[in-house]
């Protein structure tokens, strides 16, 4: 149970209220951000709801964690655009198309593949420098030196660089190379590593966890704003689930309920989100159709040959071909590409 | 393991063979069909593979269902059309719409519904008079009395009719007042429903069990097929996973995994694969876009006093503003609607 | 919602509430079994649950379908014990062991078994003479020839047979030969299936659908008993989830849950429940320590050349050091075996 | 795909190996630890596997990761014993119960709760003081404050204290005042976290992620081993699926097949396990009887009143009867309490 107490109120009311719990035989958690809020905990057969909500300061007194994070983020009025880079902005009728390689290989590599995505129409560039891998005995990812490549790539061509950090002591080392900070799947919980991006000035790419409620992703990116950053970039890539002709089950139905419930633009990552580069165009087109603000997809110059991800991955001449395929059904979804 | 003979093979050769096994101290069930299939049972040390490979008749061994199913299903180029009643016909260029209440309640309701269909560009009228319900203690529908509702209303309207049986000797009874028989989720796995099914000349719509691989949906409809009926609908209609705020996760991508896979048109049911109405309309966008054949879609005139799943209903305005939407969407995706 | 009527209500009663809520512009559905209950349906704005309870005849108005559940079995006090041809009884003190080949084969290698089985303790055999299986090209059965062969070994050996009917028309076929008939898994929701078994006079065996929740299986087994027949068996044989090293994963809290919430006696699968022989044993072990009432577990001679899942079959021996193992833990946990 | 080389390979024969990968335009990555092992990255046409083979040097060449982790860690003969604080041996004949309350609150409680753990037979304190939390509303922890009391606590009961860290810098706050540092669920996956737990001189008790495989589990506890730290406990607590009566579903099975593949001892959390104090006992007890090595059970003095995680709380009362029960069963399964 949280209370939420009205804009006006001052730190006098916040120590009352917390005096009128512990009187209560309760206690209080005042949370992040404004307006204040005081979660209750440790409420005793002395506690009484109704009388919180006579408090004067008191706004409302409320139960789901969702209806907390709506109270606190008085936005309304649609999509919140983000902007990132020199040229791409996610959430406005043009589609944001973020694409590359899965791990940062080589300066030569990366580099053609994304002279590839501007050609296309591609407005990021997507390369991990800092790798999540399952096995310790797997590739971890060219760390500082594919940062250094992908700032000298973003250089030459003026993308959007987006680049995942794992821990908070990356963020520092990815910043000056990355226009946007990914936060991976398996670290939407992380709550330290959030709350750190949330003191950052650039964009947030937050993943949905791949078991992840999408409640619990709201939440997640609540972190980051009540840390104070508010540009926000969600990304559906698929649940994991008993399928088994997938590396994961995509559920796109989240991109209409994130729209119906949060500012936050979302995009949508076909690649993780199947795992079969076969799959990547129609789940592109199904995610224009209902209403994705942008696309992350897996590009490699021969995606056989890719270091890690390459079933999943797209060619160069696949890509281009798919973004000509793609315009048509952007612009009968009224959006461009 | 399954040996599949090759199609000039004769029954001495299938007596053959199972001698051979035999001999090798294994057993053989012939499967149905043609051409022949035979299932080698109980190996022991004396089988030998290879050595069945080398008899003439014998065309090749699989260890795969699916790799049995498309030896045995030698169509190619493309989904087979299926047709039912006056005017679907599913799995041509124009998308097919069926639509139509949960349960079949009342004449004049179903009949008011209907005429929204036919005017809406449907081509077909959903409504259950044999219910699967989880508790004994809910409607279990109106039995032959809907039946006889849906065959007058067919009459009036042209509309193909498509409802659900539920056990084998409800096939003659639903066989007169129907053009396509639908197996629901609960009985996708429902083998001997589905060799009954096989041996009618009514199109089947067979729905993907919510906990259904796309490999047991493909052998349940080959189910279907081995007993003599071709003309079959596949339908995703979500499947259960740990997801909270939809009642199933609607699982796109395989649509286009049935299209490289199987003959078999296949269509999208977004009122179970969401359970809102609200995210009815971005999931039958997403389905187009990826390539589906159809949309089955539940209508009523009030949804909030349907009898079964008000919630994931539209009412007949917001069916009509749908499908109005829709058209743009299918042409640029070289359908019609 | 469903209203459940005083049980000493009548015909009349149930007729004057029908107008009743005819009259608030509603319908009702008339359940089966006694004490009458109604379920409100297509309840527009005159609608008055209020009202409603006020009624005399009305004893409550229930949402949930397990409270109309609960509140139409009044048993109380523990499990119901079920009795099962001439020596089983599952739900007393002593634990009910089925066990036996996954499919009828041959009636020697059955003898074989089944005498093991009684050597080890064993109250009842199992083995299927009708197969639900994912493949049409998979061996089916042997139907008559093998519920023939499970009677014959019944009549020397004296173990209650459990045997497996898959559609309405099996079960009288499958009567004469067996002291329990099971529902397998994938018809866990084939309520016309239910309801005839409801009609027998023999225990039904139901196990649990894959993707079933406990309140599901609760409810199917309501549909058997409302039917007419109370002699259910409940069976826990592991849920579909996404993990790769089961075949299944046994949800084993399903059993002390059942018997908070249920008198019907619950027994447990390891071998579906993990497709592993040689997790077999301590599955068994853990069922018996949480409170199962019995166990269902694949035994054949030769488990690497058993027609069906011989993966997670144990031979002879294997079975009879497992249920010697069983005892010391039997006794620590106030059960027999 | 993993090589492995053979332990007596020198720096000069892994240098010889990645030239020979660049001759045959591939490249490599060396893993950590001893003995030496080298992805192989980006092999295109040239690459043969069979020459690699060859390579003296070379051990063996490995495409499944668990088998690179067997290869790896030559233990073999039974669990590796884990020694934590004064008392505490987790993997021995004796059960390590762990228990406490899910957050430390006040001082006062935890010592009361502590009494009774030892009271018990409990060997360790759980307590957290990191929280990680879906909402940024909800408390997050005592933080420092939090792990003092514990440190004072464990001063008075000599108890093992067993606290969550969620990110490195945290690491060090903790370790003066903790003998076991907890990764819950949620932070499985946090490869940093993992690594810098490796450095560490104490146990780490390693939580399977609610959504992970077993052999991400066992890949997570790698990632600790070979940064030095064998002193590893892994723990069951639930995985999320489609059930609802439950919190989570205990997969059970998990607890022997780790004994099977993995030196590392195994407890179980039925508290997370299930989400309802009432199903803690049946639960311990099904853990016990499959072989688990401890027990991880959230216990408060008024769980009605704890400041999270309350309905899944066993209050002191509860905890010693639920302790005096399992003994019987611990003696019958060849294991002391």
């Amino acid at each position: 149970m949280v209370i939420v107490l009205k804009p006006s109120s001052t730190n006098a009311d916040v120590a009352a209220l917390l005096g009128r719990l512990r009187d209560m035989d309760a206690a209080g958690y005042v949370g992040p951000g404004q307006p204040w809020t005081v979660e209750v905990l440790g409420a005793g057969p002395g506690f009484d709801r109704r009388k919180l909500e006579e408090i004067p300061a008191v706004d409302r007194v409320l139960d789901a964690p969702l209806a907390v994070l709506q109270a606190n983020d008085p936005s309304r009025g649609g999509t919140r655009e983000v902007t990132a880079g020199l040229r791409a902005t996610i959430g406005a009728r043009r589609l944001a198309v973020i694409a590359g390689p899965c791990s940062v290989e080589d300066e030569g590599r990366l580099l053609e593949t994304a002279a590839a995505v501007v050609e296309a129409g591609g407005v990021g560039l997507r390369g991990g420098a800092f790798k999540p891998r399952t096995s310790p005995y797997s590739f971890q990812g060219l760390e500082d030196r594919g940062l250094e490549m992908l700032g000298r790539v973003r250089e030459k061509t003026g993308l959007a660089v987006v680049t995942e950090v794992m821990a908070c002591e990356q963020i520092a080392r990815a910043r000056p190379f990355a226009d946007v900070l990914q936060v991976g799947s398996r670290n939407m919980h992380n709550t330290p590593l959030l709350r750190a991006l949330g003191e950052q000035d650039k964009p947030i790419l937050l993943k949905r966890g791949w078991s992840a409620t999408l409640e619990e992703l709201l939440l997640a990116a609540e972190y980051i704003r009540q840390a104070g950053n508010d540009r926000i970039i969600l990304c559906e890539r698929g649940i994991r689930t008993f399928e088994e002709y997938v590396r994961n089950t995509l559920a796109l139905a989240v991109v209409p309920e994130v729209k119906r419930l949060s500012p936050h633009p979302i995009i949508v990552d076909p690649s993780h989100g199947t795992g079969h580069a076969h799959l990547v165009e129609p789940m592109c087109r199904a995610a224009i159709a209902c209403g994705a603000d942008g696309l992350l997809i897996e590009v490699h110059p021969t995606p056989a040959r890719a270091w890690s991800d390459g079933a999943q991955t797209l060619d160069l001449d696949e890509f281009g071909r798919l973004m000509k395929g793609l315009r048509k059904l952007a612009i009968a979804c009224d959006r461009e590409l």
